[in-house]
């Protein structure tokens, strides 16, 4: 009768399992198992299945036959090592570890040095002669075991090392003698009888079924418990137990030990690149307190080292870890980070995995992997996360200049930037004109900054979070903002950061991607968009089924996105073009307007600049579609609440500054958010809609009838809620854009959509939907009202809500899938319920998250749109979202 | 072979159609029948089907058959009526009228005296004996047929009506002489040849034909269209066309006309009560240019009339009068209203339907009439529409007292009030405690006016909505209010309404129910809640499924409840509590506390107040549930926003100013309806949230111990949008409960809920009810949330989309089904999907709305809560909706 197959040997280039077992034998089992059979020197070992700890935990006790199955296992071990378990003269030493199917902090991690007890402590100092090493080594194991296996808290042992090197009058660890240790571990088993009431098992078989059983154990600890149930890790899966040989790179001068990377990490260069360092363990290699040796001979003279490289140290040892690296490259399709030791001159790899890299590594791998044939372009893609190319796109610190931190902020928009402060966007448009950097310092910014932020090198503010107007604004623009800096305390022309004085026109640089704030100038360095770059954005693009647009209000920031790659304009919010210095005055004779006529009279007179703003963008985006959203914020918004500015107002348009009073006071509202917005201010004031489409058209028509441009205007009405508004404005606009297609003797496509970002929209998206030719999900706003939190007000709760573990992440960072995903989902079913082919879009921040872009893939969105610095992210986003969406 | 039956003839005693047969015969037309069979005297006719009018759009010409079958049943006419249609010497002449199955304004209503002309009018002559009245009818006929089925507009004839008036100087139609209208007739009919370019058709068949044909193409017409589209009537329904013999009450003094209430429809006392008029179309008893008699002798005597009854001039009429209205009544099952003529000495039914009647009338007949077995319960409740019992629940103005209107304002919570004007709250109380009766008049109120509005007879403000704190507060004490006063301002200690100048002291009277602000005292009168009203009410409940409970914070307003029937209080806000002189100044030190020490201390001060407040509601509502929410809105609603107020808080907390002002900034919200409130303050400060369950329990262990009370507390916790949230608080809640519970020995149910009032509750109900024992829809928030709609700030555009259509309805009045309340369907199945009994409630404004409880039935919820008021209206509305729902 055939028995269930418990123990997986691996050893001598042959092994029982392999890369494809990790249900059964966990990934560091599987991985064991892979690279001896890959012919790569391993030390041998077994490997305790995870079926074994299920049958463990409801059972309490081993499953018939397991015992024979490791005794034979251990026998094979000890023929592959030529060692002895429990021998006097050669011992077996072995590791045990956990290994479930993906890592787990919080189980049971190591045992090193099993084996050990008094007689085989004496093999250890046969074989390598050196007394202080063995019985270091026996006290450690002591201490370890007692700690992990049989609950003995290591401060014990600590408090026995203490006293001890008190009364030898020695303060290192380093300058203990071989029998300041002997004594030690009797001392150390002492303890373990008195606070276990059992000896510390000499046998090294008892000292193995007691390490396994601790292992299984440990799957059920408190913490193991709590990890699983935050990353959803089921409870039947168990773990397995990796039983392993030591070896030893400290055993003497022909021992050593080092780390190795088969590309260079930092730069992507296909050269092998390692340090190593004789008769040393692996802590000692990355600890930094002797300086290694490089492995390479190329590596030596790159850095320059006076210290010899292994290649001509050890030769041949060198050949042979070359060709296990590049065995291991190959294998695995991937840059190896791997571990080695030598022990008395034989080469072992401890392990291998997927090395880290930089953003600039991973790309340049990625793209050379696919020229030498390795590997594919999905797979290529799927190699770099998508954030980290936000490195690649922004100018950055010289990581060599000297900086002093003066302030910490959020992290708001990307890149470096230095430059001298200002406190208001007049002075940074005026200092910028005369040719100075300046960075613009502020409480919080509103739409009347705009110019100052444009013409500001960086951006500082005191409050709002990482979706503030400062944020946002700053992200569109490609300006570096660190926002709701707390220490930061403005007063008239100065301000204080912490401690820090700063005096208009101080300098200050910021990193936007940490969030510090640095006194004085620290040297940027631009970006370097490689040849490579381009390459694998288009593997990206051919690769996406979504197409990834921008949310640009300007010719600027729509050429910056182009250029990026952007294919159209997904968000061009109108709103923007209202605060030029001539278009406010009318604006706002617009809104102070008594009646409906010196309404008409004061929007006639913004057309002309609409116009010119649309033709701008259309010219940028040549053949690719343009979104435009009609007015959309309070009108509150484009008259000053402060007296003075009112006076300048009522001056501007020959108003008394009563009658301008009265009216601000009357468009106060106590939940903006929540207010006279949006579609309804077309519906109060359809003149203002009716003005923008004509605009929209009027550059359309004059593009193709002059200029032979092929253009899709697509106008966006937002914030709709009940299909009748849509259908009034809906209704109202298309007349206009057929009288001026009329007009102009020009007959071109146009569409006219929706923004879904109320959930009252997403709920009845399908009535919706028969008066719309496409949906744009603004999930920002649907992110406020689905959960009820303003954005603006939501810093002194939401970081706290992700601290606590109540949210998983800021959801206006990413998207909530299942609360705000599930409204986007229902919307898109609906609406296509209703029209199979509605167009689908998404152009709140989170069309620029990677996550939430894997998220929208799987709600088949045509499109994403993000600001002009996000879209290479999300152009790879969009990839690897259709990649996995196939699987 | 069988024809298709076309027409359905009706007289004599005999009809081929009866009530059922609406869809093919209109209302109308079915009624007719109905009537004739149930032997009632109605002038005798025939309905051609509706099936007809889509033969006849369809085919543009009418059926083969039609025809004949026309004839046919005219020959039936004649015979019924003893007179034939286009006869010289006794003409019949015909009512034609459209009919489709609902009545539909916008199509073709009437044309009378069809039949006449040159010939026809002559036989008229020689029956009545009055060549003018006859001409009268002609040209009256000639106008009418012209304008509508001519399509040759009335202003035409007018025109020459007063050119001939002029030429022969008479001024009043009534001067007009037999011969002026008939020289008159012939100039219409030369117009309508001049218009048509057809001569006006001289034969009644033509006459008929072309009558019958105008209704059947007024299906068509563009407002008819418009009327069906709004109203969702299909197209293919189509209309019936009505043809009836002509009967005159001014045919001379053997004739009258009149109408009829078979009960008091203004008292709905159990008599007959009518009007009528001897020689008399029926215009002129409506109209009251003469003075109408009365039907009954018993009428006569009531109203002390010294013109004679019915009943004395006319027995044997009056005695086939009364009993045709008893057999109606009886058949019908509900008090009548119906029309009569006596055509030389000859009693006919013009009309019957069910009578309107007063809301008091509505309640005594419904009674009355299951009492008398004439209808079962079910039948009674359904027959009063539960809104117009708010007038019976509150005083009313003496209707037969002098008022002078001032102002005009929103009906915000019903009822009459009369006061002396005070413009604070503190004055208001000041004032009431003197046992002056004043009237608060205020810009708005906020929860610092509680005690204000409270010693108030009645609120007047100058801003807010129907959903305003001054309407919603108001409603739920009972406290007669009218908000949003545009032509109030007030400065200081005086006011303006419009050109009003009031001081105060000066007397002001409003009238809750319609918003209209009067001057001085008008003399109000209390309800009268007689035993019918309780009869009722409890038939209600056995029918209704779902209970109604009540919205109250105190218990007066509980007590209100109870005596209105409320089963539980559904809604228990917490924080008015908080503003009681000595509990503010530790609900502001808890604010304002710096660490959580003081904070504790603080909160600590104001548990014994929230026990007492609890064991009052506890008490008031021995028996029901009882849902207490825990504290809900932003903390700066808390502290005073003006230097002032800051100042006196700074003294009564010991805190500098700059702290308090500090705090207050810090405290700000853009849009707080969107920020930390709700239970992210219970995540933020748990303590307070602990406070009030250790409250809570406290008081209900209390009572259960000393008092051997059965009490089952709900708490709610608000604004829950994650399912963490809840797990969070509720377990620390529950914690605090369970201690509260072993310290007094006591062990009794409990519940921990969550109100479902974010679109992501909804969304999530599922992950959210394995926390909750139980959901409470609070609406109002669900709805400014779903829709992106503000209450407080939708006042200058909801009434606009209300106006325009772009809304049915207010939806803060009534629930949004489609979208708010497709999500409420949504959290409820979704809820009751992980916990099947889950039980469901509604707590917002909509719960006192019939058109949301009737919504509420469908989703199944368990209970509906309102402020105390619209308790009796919320249970009626219940019972009918329990009815439909079952239908």
């Amino acid at each position: 009768m055939d028995q269930t197959k418990f123990v997986y040997f691996f050893g001598n280039g042959q092994a029982d399992g392999d890369a494809s077992m990790k249900n059964l034998l966990g990934g560091k089992g599987a991985n064991l198992a892979e690279m001896t059979r890959l012919g790569v020197p391993v030390p041998s070992g077994f490997t305790i299945s995870t079926e074994v700890c299920g049958l463990y935990l409801a059972q309490g006790g081993y499953p018939a036959g397991l015992k024979e199955q490791v005794a034979t296992a251990l026998g094979k071990m000890e023929e592959a090592m030529g060692a002895t378990f429990g021998s006097a003269e050669n011992p077996l030493l072995l590791s045990v570890r956990s290994g479930a199917r993906v890592s787990m902090p919080g189980m049971m991690d190591t045992v090193l040095n099993l084996g050990l007890n008094d007689t085989t402590v004496e093999g250890m100092i046969s074989r390598t002669g050196d007394a202080r090493f063995a019985y270091d080594s026996y006290r450690r194991f002591v201490t370890m075991y007692s700690d992990v296996v049989l609950g003995v808290a290591h401060h014990h042992f600590e408090e026995m090392i203490n006293a001890k090197k008190a009364q030898v009058g020695k303060k290192m660890d380093t300058e203990m003698s071989a029998d300041d240790w002997k004594d030690l571990v009797g001392q150390f088993k002492a303890k373990v009888q008195q606070e276990t009431g059992k000896p510390f098992p000499e046998s090294p078989e008892d000292q193995l079924w007691g390490a396994i059983g601790a292992v299984f154990n440990s799957w059920n600890i408190p913490r193991a418990i709590v990890y699983r149930k935050l990353n959803d890790i089921p409870e039947e899966w168990g773990t397995a137990v990796n039983v392993q040989s030591m070896v030893f790179g400290n055993m003497g001068e022909d021992c050593a030990t080092g780390v190795a990377f088969t590309r260079d990490p930092s730069t992507g260069e296909n050269r092998f690149y390692g340090e190593y360092l004789v008769n040393a363990q692996g802590e000692d290699v990355v600890a930094g307190i002797r300086t290694p040796h490089q492995v390479t001979i190329e590596g030596k003279n790159r850095q320059d080292s006076d210290l010899a490289a292994m290649e001509e140290e050890l030769p041949e040892l060198y050949k042979e870890l070359y060709a296990v690296q590049q065995r291991l490259e190959k294998h695995y399709s991937d840059m190896q980070d791997i571990e080695f030791t030598i022990q008395q001159g034989k080469l072992w790899l401890l392990q291998t995995r997927n090395g880290k890299r930089t953003a600039k590594a991973a790309l340049k791998i990625a793209v050379d992997m696919v020229n030498e044939g390795m590997i594919d372009k999905q797979t290529a893609i799927m190699r770099v996360a998508p954030d980290t190319l936000d490195q690649l796109l922004h100018p950055m610190l010289d990581p060599k200049a000297d900086r002093t931190v003066v302030g910490k902020a959020l992290p708001a928009s990307p890149g470096a930037a230095t430059g001298m402060v200002v406190f208001n966007s007049d002075d940074a448009e005026k200092w910028a004109e005369e040719g100075k950097k300046v960075m613009l310092v502020r409480d919080e910014t509103s739409p009347e900054d705009i110019h100052g932020m444009h013409s500001a090198q960086g951006i500082i503010t005191a409050r709002g979070g990482m979706t503030s107007h400062a944020a946002v604004v700053a992200r569109g623009m490609g300006r570096p903002c660190v926002s709701g800096c707390s220490e930061l305390h403005i007063s008239g022309n100065s301000c204080k950061i912490g401690s820090l004085e700063v005096k208009e026109g101080d300098w200050l640089t910021i990193d936007g991607s940490t969030g510090e704030i640095m006194q004085g100038q620290v040297a940027t360095m631009d970006p370097e968009l490689s040849g490579d770059f381009a390459t694998f954005m288009e593997w990206a693009e051919e690769i996406a089924r979504m197409k990834v647009r921008t949310n640009a209000d300007n010719p600027e920031d729509a050429r910056t996105a182009r250029n990026f790659g952007a294919q159209g304009i997904g968000l061009c919010r109108t709103e923007h073009m209202f605060f030029g210095a001539e278009r406010i005055i009318n604006m706002r004779g617009m809104i102070l307007a008594e009646n409906d006529d010196d309404r008409r009279k004061s929007i006639a007179k913004i057309l002309p600049y609409q116009r010119e703003d649309f033709e701008g963008l259309f010219r940028e985006m040549k053949g690719f579609p343009v979104t435009i959203r009609l007015l959309d914020p309070p009108l509150h918004e484009f008259i000053p609440h402060d007296e003075e500015g009112q006076q300048e107002v009522a001056e501007s348009t020959g108003m008394p500054l009563e009658k301008v009073k009265a009216r601000v006071e009357s468009l106060k509202e106590f939940n903006p958010m929540l207010g006279h917005r949006g579609c309804r201010l077309g519906v109060s004031y359809p003149e203002v809609y009716e003005m923008q489409a004509q605009a929209i058209m009027e550059a359309a028509c004059h593009l193709v009838k002059n200029e032979g441009y092929t253009i899709i205007p697509e106008i966006m009405i937002p914030l709709v809620g009940v299909v009748s508004e849509l259908k009034l404005l809906r209704e109202k606009c298309a007349a206009v854009c057929e009288k001026v297609m009329q007009e102009n003797g020009v007959k071109l496509e146009y569409m006219i959509g929706t923004m879904v970002e109320l959930p009252r929209a997403a709920v009845t998206a399908d009535q919706i939907a028969a008066e719309a030719d496409f949906f744009s999900f603004g999930t920002n706003d649907l992110t406020q009202t689905t959960m009820g939190i303003s954005r603006d007000d939501s810093g002194p709760f939401l970081k706290e809500y992700v601290d606590k573990n109540l949210l998983p992440k800021d959801p206006f960072v990413s998207i909530d899938q299942v609360g705000v995903g599930g409204l986007v989902r229902m919307g898109a079913e609906k609406g296509r319920s209703t029209k199979p082919g509605l167009k689908l879009g998404v152009c709140g921040e989170h069309g620029g998250d990677p996550d939430s872009i894997g998220f929208f893939e799987t709600v088949g969105l045509d499109y994403v749109s993000c600001s002009p610095y996000r879209v290479p992210i999300a152009r790879l986003a969009a990839a690897q979202a259709a990649v996995n969406n196939k699987k």
